[in-house]
C-alpha cells in the first residue's frame, strides 16, 4: 500500500476540519479557509518584521505581505542574541485525515502572542502540485491560519521551483555528460537521481528518456517525484549556511560508474550552478498568521522519504529573534518528532525546551477499532481502546528523549462531551498534562490554555538524548529506532537491504543517521495494524543514500514519491471571477 | 539543420561583443557585463515607477530592484492617457553571434532619456534554462544593460515558471483524464500538445512517459520542449487582459480525439486553473537600464515558432506611459517584425511610429560570402556585396508596411573605418539614414545621434500596411509572406503540411495569422542561401495550429524546441564565492 504524502494529508485534513467546524461555529460553506483569509487585512510586513527586531535593511520584499531574510542576519544574530525556547509539534498516528499540528502550531503560536510572549512559528512551506489534485492548501486552518495563504500555496517566492530547477540542472548535466563521451563511465542502469516536478503527475513517475535520433541523447530508464521529495530539497532543509548548502550539493551520490563506485554531483562539476540557483531560496520566507504573529515559513521535505521539517536556518533565526518558537515535524511522533530529534536536532544543535503531542477524539476512536466512516459516531469504549497509541507516543517522547510534553486533544465539531472527557481522563491518569484546544473555530483564544501549560511544563534543564548513537552499524541504528521508538518485535531486512547497508558502509557512510520512511498510520510498517501493536517485525525492503542531506533511507513498505491527481481533480473547479479572485482553491 | 534558438544565438553575441569591445575600450576580461551592471547602483524602483508617473498603489515590490505593475493599472491608463510614440527595433539576417538589437534597443532607450525624451524600453524576459549552457545573459551588455541582470536572468519574478506550471498542469491533466477512463476518448497517438521544462536537456525531447505498473498511468510517447517554447508563453504574450488569457487558454488544442476531432484545454476543464497559475505573470514587470531608463520585460515567447516579441500588455502600458517606447522582435526582420506586424500589432491594435534596423559590419561582411572564422579580417568588398541583404528588409520595410527606418550599424571593435564607410555610403546610396552606434561601449552616449535621427524619422501619419489579409486562404498568407517578404519565387507543400492546413480550414482557423518558423540566417529556409537569395523555393515541411494563441505555425525545416547542453556546459564554471556573490555567470 503506498503511503500518502504529507501534502495530500494535510489537504484532507483541512477539508474534514472545515466541513466539521461549521457546525459549531456557523461558519457556512461560503466562509472558507480562503475568505476567512482574505478577510484579515494583512500588517505591513516590516511591521511584523519589527515586532521580532529584524531591522529593515535585512529584509527583501515579495509582493507587500512576504519578504525574505537576509541569510547574513543570522550569522550576526548567533553572535549577538542568545535562543529562546522551542517548542516542538508532533502527534499520535493519525487518521488519513490528518489531526491538525499546523493548525495547533498556529493557533498555540497565536495564544503565546496573546499572552505577551515573543513568538515566533517555524513552519514548512506548501508545494504548489498538490493544490490541484485535493481541495485545501496547507497553511493551517478555519482562524488559525498562515497568510497569504493563496500566495504562499502558489508561488510564493520560488523556493519549491528553485529545487526544481537545481534538480533538474543536475539530471540534464548527467544526461549530457553521458551523451558527450561518458568520461565518468557512469553506468546508465544505476543512476539514482530522479528529476522532479512540482505537480500531482503519475504518468512522469517511470519513464524513458533520451529517445528520438543520435543527437537527442542516450535512451535509459528515468521518472520524476514531486520537488518536495528530491533530495535537493532534504539538502536545503538542512544546510546550515551558503558553505554547508554548497558541500551538501557537492557530495550527492547521482549513481554509480560501470565499476560500481559512487558518481558524485562534484564530480560533473555540479555543485557550484546548484548553489547559484539555490541562492534565494535559502534565505527563511517571513509571512505572518491571522493573529499577526510572525511565521518564518521555508522549507518543505517529505516525512517520509526525508526528515519531514522546516529548514534549520528557519528554526535557528526564529529561535534566536523570538522567546518562543512553535515548530512542527511532519506526520506521527514515531516519524515526525524522531526526525526532528535524532536528525534535524543533531545537525542543528538544537533540542527543544517542550512537545506538544496533538491527538483527536477521532484518531483515538480509529486507533480503537473503529472504520474511517464510522467516525462521526459517539463510542467513548474506542476512545479508552485507542489511548493506546498516545501513550506509547508519550513513553517515547518521556522516557526516551526526556522531553516535558504536554497532550493537546484537537477538537473536532463531531467530538462529544462523554468522548472528550474520556481522552481527558485517560491521559491524565497516564501523569500527563492533556488540554483541550479549538484553534480552527478560535484561533489563539481556543489555545490559551494549551500556552499555559506549555509555558509551566518547560524544565530548567533539558538535555539531548537518543534513541542510537550515530556511531552504531547501520542495522543497529535501524533495530533502535524500531524496538525502542516502534516497540517492534525485531527487524528483518531484504537481501538487498543487506548487500546496500554493507556497500554504504563500505563507502565511508557508516555514521549516518537514519532516515526511516513507512507508513504514517501504524507504529509499524502495515497500516493496518492501529493502536500500540506489539510482536510485529519491521521488514525492510529497501536502503538508498541520500549522501547530500545526510542519511540513509530506509524504505519499508512502497513509498509514493510522485502522487496522481483524482479522478476529478481540484484543478476544474479553481479558477478567477471576473474580479480577478481566485476562487475553489480552498 | 537545426535552427538555433533566441536566446542561444544572444549569449553568443553578448559574449562575441564582449570580446570585440574590450579592445577598444580598455575593459578587461575581469570588467565583464556582471561587474558593470554590478558596479551600478540602481534607482529604487519606486523613483523608475515615478519617472513614468505610476503609483506606488500600482507597483509589487519583488526585492528591491524589481516590481510587477498592477494589470488594473493598464485599464486606467488607456482611459486617461494617450499613447506616445512606438519605436520597433529589427535586424538584418544575422551572423550565428547575432547583432545585437537587445543593447541596441536599450542604448537608443538611454539616449531618448538623454535627449530629456520620456522614455520606456519594452523587452523580453529570459528564459533560465540556457544560461546554464553557453555563458551569457540575455538583458544587454556593456555599457547598455538592463538590471538588476543577475536576478533578470535567474529566477526573475518567476514569469517563466508560472509558464510551466500551466503548462504541465494541462498535460497531467490530459494523462489524468485517460488514465481515469478517457471520457474524451483522446487519441494517445495523436496528442499535440507536449510538457516543457526551462532548462536545455536534450534527454527529454522524445520521452516515453505512463510507464510502470497499472496505477501509473497509460504509456505514450511525448516529450518536453523548453518553456520560451511552449503555447502557454505565446498565449501570455498575446493577451490583453485576464479575460482574454482565459478565452486563449480554454482554445488551446491539446491533440485529437479518436474521431479525428479536436480537444481542447477547455474540453478537460484546465483553463480556470491555468489562469490561477498565471494571475502574477501577466503582471508586467519593471526594472531599469544601467542609465535609470524604465524597461517592462515581460514574456519571451520564441521567435520562430512563436511570435518572438514581449507582451502585448507590456508594449501597451509602456506606449500609454512614455511619450517613447522602443520595443524589439526576435532575429532578422523577415522573421521578427514580420510576425510582430502582422501577428502582435494587428491583436493589439499597435503600429509603430519608427523602425530601426540594426546591421554590423560582421553581418554585411557574413552575407558578402566571407565564412564566419574570417569575420575579424578587413574585406570593404564584402561589405558592398552583403549590402543586398540590408537592402531587401529595408525595401519590406519601406514598401511594404509603409515605415520609416533608420538603419543603426552596430559597432565591433573589430570593424575597420574602410569597411564603416563603405556600409554607411551604400545605405545613403539606398536613400535610407543609416548612423552608426556604439551602445556597448559608451551607453547611451553611443547612441545619440541614432536617437536623433529615429525622432526626425517619425512622420505624423503611418497606417497599418500588410503583405496578407487574414480573410486569405492559409496557403495564400503563406505564399505572400514568402513571396513579397522573402523574396521567393514559390512555397511547396508537403503532402502532411497540405493536409493539415485542409484540415484547420475544415475546423474553422482560416483566418488565423500564420507564424513562419525557419532558419533565421536566410531569407530562404537554408541557412546557406546568404545575402539576398532568388528565385528560391520555400518547402513547408509541416504546419501547426496554435490556437490559443491564435495562429498557424508554418515549419520550413527542423525547428529545435528544446535545446541542449554542450560539452563544457557554461554551468561547470558558474558558482558563489566566498562572498556570496555569483561569478562565472556572465
Amino acid at each position: 500500500m503506498p503511503i500518502i504524502i504529507t501534502h495530500i494529508d494535510k489537504h484532507m485534513q483541512m477539508n474534514e476540519n472545515r466541513a466539521n467546524s461549521q457546525i459549531i461555529t456557523g461558519v457556512t460553506p461560503m466562509n472558507n479557509d480562503l475568505k476567512i483569509a482574505n478577510s484579515t487585512v494583512a500588517e505591513p510586513i516590516a511591521k511584523i518584521a519589527e515586532k521580532l527586531g529584524i531591522p529593515e535593511e535585512a529584509l527583501v520584499p515579495y509582493g507587500k505581505d512576504i519578504a525574505k531574510i537576509q541569510l547574513s542576519y543570522l550569522t550576526q544574530l548567533e553572535k549577538t542574541k542568545k535562543p529562546g525556547r522551542l517548542i516542538l509539534i508532533t502527534a499520535i498516528n493519525p487518521t488519513p485525515a490528518g489531526e491538525g499540528k499546523t493548525t495547533v502550531s498556529i493557533g498555540l503560536a497565536d495564544a503565546l502572542s496573546r499572552r505577551g510572549r515573543k513568538t515566533c512559528l517555524a513552519l514548512r512551506e506548501p508545494s504548489l502540485g498538490p493544490v490541484f489534485g485535493i481541495k485545501g492548501g496547507a497553511t493551517g486552518g478555519g482562524y488559525a491560519q498562515a497568510i497569504p495563504m493563496e500566495d504562499i500555496n502558489l508561488h510564493f517566492t520560488g523556493d519549491i521551483y528553485a529545487v526544481t530547477t537545481a534538480n533538474n540542472l543536475l539530471c540534464a548535466m548527467i544526461d549530457n555528460h553521458i551523451y558527450h563521451g561518458n568520461e565518468l563511465r557512469i553506468d546508465v542502469k544505476n543512476i539514482t537521481f530522479k528529476r522532479c516536478m512540482d505537480m500531482n503527475d503519475r504518468a512522469l513517475r517511470n519513464i524513458v528518456c533520451g529517445l528520438g535520433v543520435r543527437t537527442d541523447g542516450i535512451p535509459r530508464e528515468d521518472g520524476f517525484d514531486i520537488s518536495a521529495a528530491s533530495e535537493i530539497m532534504a539538502v536545503l532543509c538542512l544546510a546550515s549556511g551558503q558553505a554547508d548548502l554548497r558541500r551538501r550539493l557537492d557530495r550527492i551520490t547521482i549513481g554509480y560508474n560501470l565499476d560500481g563506485e559512487p558518481v558524485l554531483a562534484k564530480d560533473l562539476g555540479a555543485g557550484g550552478a546548484m548553489s547559484v540557483i539555490l541562492k534565494e531560496a535559502i534565505k527563511p520566507n517571513l509571512v505572518q498568521t491571522l493573529e499577526h504573529t510572525p511565521v518564518l515559513m521555508h522549507g518543505g521535505p517529505f516525512a517520509n522519504i526525508a526528515h519531514g521539517c522546516n529548514s534549520i536556518i528557519a528554526t535557528k533565526m526564529a529561535n534566536h529573534l523570538a522567546d518562543y518558537t512553535v515548530t512542527e515535524a511532519g506526520f506521527g511522533a514515531d516519524l515526525g518528532a524522531e526526525k526532528f530529534l535524532d536528525i534535524k536536532c543533531r545537525a542543528a544543535d538544537l533540542w527543544p525546551d517542550a512537545v506538544v503531542l496533538v491527538a483527536t477524539v477521532r484518531a483515538l476512536k480509529y486507533h480503537g477499532g473503529v472504520p474511517k466512516d464510522q467516525l462521526n459516531t459517539e463510542n467513548v469504549d474506542a476512545v479508552k481502546k485507542g489511548i493506546v497509541n498516545l501513550q506509547r507516543h508519550l513513553g517515547t517522547l518521556k522516557n526516551i528523549y526526556g522531553l516535558p510534553v504536554v497532550v493537546a486533544l484537537n477538537h473536532f465539531a463531531t467530538d462529544t462531551q462523554a468522548e472528550m472527557d474520556e481522552a481527558l481522563k485517560q491521559t491524565a491518569s497516564m501523569g500527563a498534562k492533556a488540554v483541550l484546544c479549538d484553534v480552527w473555530a478560535k484561533g489563539g483564544e481556543g489555545a490559551l490554555e494549551l500556552a499555559d501549560a506549555v509555558t509551566d511544563s518547560i524544565l530548567n534543564h533539558s538535555s539531548p538524548s537518543h534513541p542510537y548513537d550515530y556511531a552504531e552499524p547501520i542495522a543497529q541504528k535501524i533495530n533502535d529506532i524500531a524496538t525502542r521508538v516502534y516497540g517492534a518485535e525485531r527487524v528483518d531486512f531484504s537481501k538487498t537491504a543487506k548487500q546496500k547497508i554493507k556497500m554504504y558502509e563500505d563507502q565511508g557512510y557508516a555514521n549516518l543517521p537514519v532516515c526511516i520512511a513507512k507508513t504514517q498510520y501504524s507504529f509499524s510498517d502495515d497500516p493496518k495494524k492501529l493502536g500500540a501493536p506489539e510482536n510485529f517485525t519491521m521488514d525492510v525492503r529497501d536502503v538508498a543514500l541520500s549522501s547530500g542531506a545526510g542519511f540513509i533511507v530506509v524504505l519499508c513498505g512502497t513509498i509514493m514519491r510522485m502522487p496522481g491527481l483524482p479522478k476529478k481533480p481540484a484543478a476544474e473547479s479553481i479558477t478567477l471571477n471576473e474580479n480577478g479572485e481566485t476562487i475553489g482553491l480552498f
